[in-house]
C-alpha cells in the first residue's frame, strides 16, 4: 500500500531520474530499518537518505519530515492489520472459527511486520495531534473487530467471557510475539499461532476449576 | 531498594544539606516521571534536576549520568519482580496454585510500576554493554521462574503444555496490562488478574476442541 497514498506530492512535478513510487518505497524501507534498529529519536534524516541512497533534496521532495515517515510506516501497517481483521469478521464462520482465524492472521502479520511493531511500541508517542488521533482510530477499529467476534461468541454460548480485559489480554499476548519471535527459532509462525490459539480457547490447565468455569 | 544501593558515592563525601538517600530518591522519582512522559531521549538532565529541585552539581554527585538513572530505574523494578516470583516459586503450593499466585503478583506489580514498564518497553535499548546484559539476566531469571512452575505443572499432569511459546505468551499478556490499565477503569487490579488467570488456565471457550486438547 505504500506506493498508492496520494497525499505526498503537494503539486510539485515528479523527479525525473527514477519512478517516484520506487524512491518513496526505498526511503520508507530505509526508515523502517533505522527506526527499528535505533529508534525514531536516534535516527537522523540524513541517515535515512544515505541508507536509501537518495539525495537530500529528493528526500524532502518525497517525504515532508521524519515524523511524516513515522506516520506512513505506522498507518500502512495498522491499515493492513485492520483490513485483514475486517475481512475475517465479515465471513459467515461461527465465532470460535473466526477467532481462530483472527489469531492466525494476526500472528502472521505481527511476525511479518516485526520491525513496525517495535517502532509502534517504542515511538508511537512521537506522532502528535491529528495523526496520533487517526492512528488511534485505526487501532480502535481493529480492537472493535475482535470485540465483535468475542461478543458474538458469548451471545451464542460458545465463549465464556466477553470482558474487555480478556480482549485486551488476547491482543497483548499476540502483539508481544514481535518481541520474542526469532526467524530461526524452533517454532514456525503457524505453530506459534496454533499454540497461542489453543492456550486462549482451551486454557493450559488439564482440569477445569469449578470456581471459575461459568 | 533505591535507597540502599551502595555503588553511587565514588568516594566523595555526602552532601551536607540533605540526607543523600532522600535526594537520590527524589531524583529517581523525577526521572521515572519524565522518562515515562517524554521518553529517555526526549528528557534532558537539566529537566530532571528542575523537577527534583536539585542543583546541577548535586545532580551529578548523586547520579553519574542520565543512562545511570535509566539503569537504576529498570534494575530496581526488575529486581522487585524477580524477588516476588522467586518467593512464590519456593513455596510448597502445587503448580497451578503457584501459577495463579504468580499471575496475581505480576499483574499487581505491573500496575504499580506502569511507568517503569513503559520506560522498559520504549527505552531499554539505550542501556548498552554490561548493564544491558545484566538487566537481561534479571529478566531471564524471572522467565525461568515461570518456566519452572509451568514445567512442574506439565510433569504432574496439571498443565497441558510447557512450551516456551506458551510461557512467552502468558508473560506478554500480563506485561501489556501496563499499556491499557487505567486507575479509574471499571476493573480493579485483582479483578483483572483473576480474569486473565481464568483465561489462561481454563480458556475462553465453553467447549473443548477435541483436536487440540491433549
Amino acid at each position: 500500500m505504500t506506493g498508492t497514498a496520494p497525499a505526498r506530492r503537494r503539486g510539485r512535478p515528479p523527479a525525473a531520474e527514477a519512478p517516484p513510487g520506487d524512491t518513496r518505497d526505498r526511503i520508507l524501507r530505509a526508515a523502517i530499518d533505522l527506526f527499528a534498529e535505533q529508534g525514531f529519536h536516534g535516527t537522523g534524516v540524513a541517515e535515512i537518505g544515505a541508507r536509501a541512497d537518495v539525495q537530500r533534496g529528493a528526500l524532502y521532495y518525497h517525504i515532508g519530515s521524519k515524523e511524516e515517515l513515522l506516520w506512513l510506516i505506522l498507518r500502512d501497517y495498522t491499515a493492513l492489520m485492520l483490513t485483514a481483521a475486517e475481512h475475517i469478521v465479515e465471513t459467515d464462520d461461527p465465532p470460535v472459527a473466526k477467532l481462530r482465524r483472527l489469531i492466525r492472521s494476526h500472528v502472521r502479520l505481527i511476525i511479518d511486520h516485526q520491525r513496525e511493531v517495535a517502532i509502534q511500541l517504542r515511538d508511537v508517542g512521537a506522532l502528535a495531534g491529528a495523526r496520533g488521533a487517526e492512528l488511534q482510530t485505526l487501532r480502535d477499529r481493529i480492537q472493535h473487530c475482535w470485540q465483535r467476534v468475542i461478543d458474538d461468541g458469548q451471545r451464542s454460548g460458545a465463549l465464556r467471557s466477553a470482558d474487555h480485559v480478556v480482549t485486551n489480554g488476547i491482543l497483548g499476548m499476540l502483539n508481544t510475539v514481535a518481541f520474542w519471535y526469532r526467524p530461526h527459532g524452533d517454532r514456525s509462525p503457524a505453530q506459534i499461532a496454533d499454540l497461542l490459539a489453543t492456550t486462549l480457547l482451551d486454557g493450559i490447565s488439564t482440569t477445569t476449576d469449578p470456581h471459575t468455569k461459568g
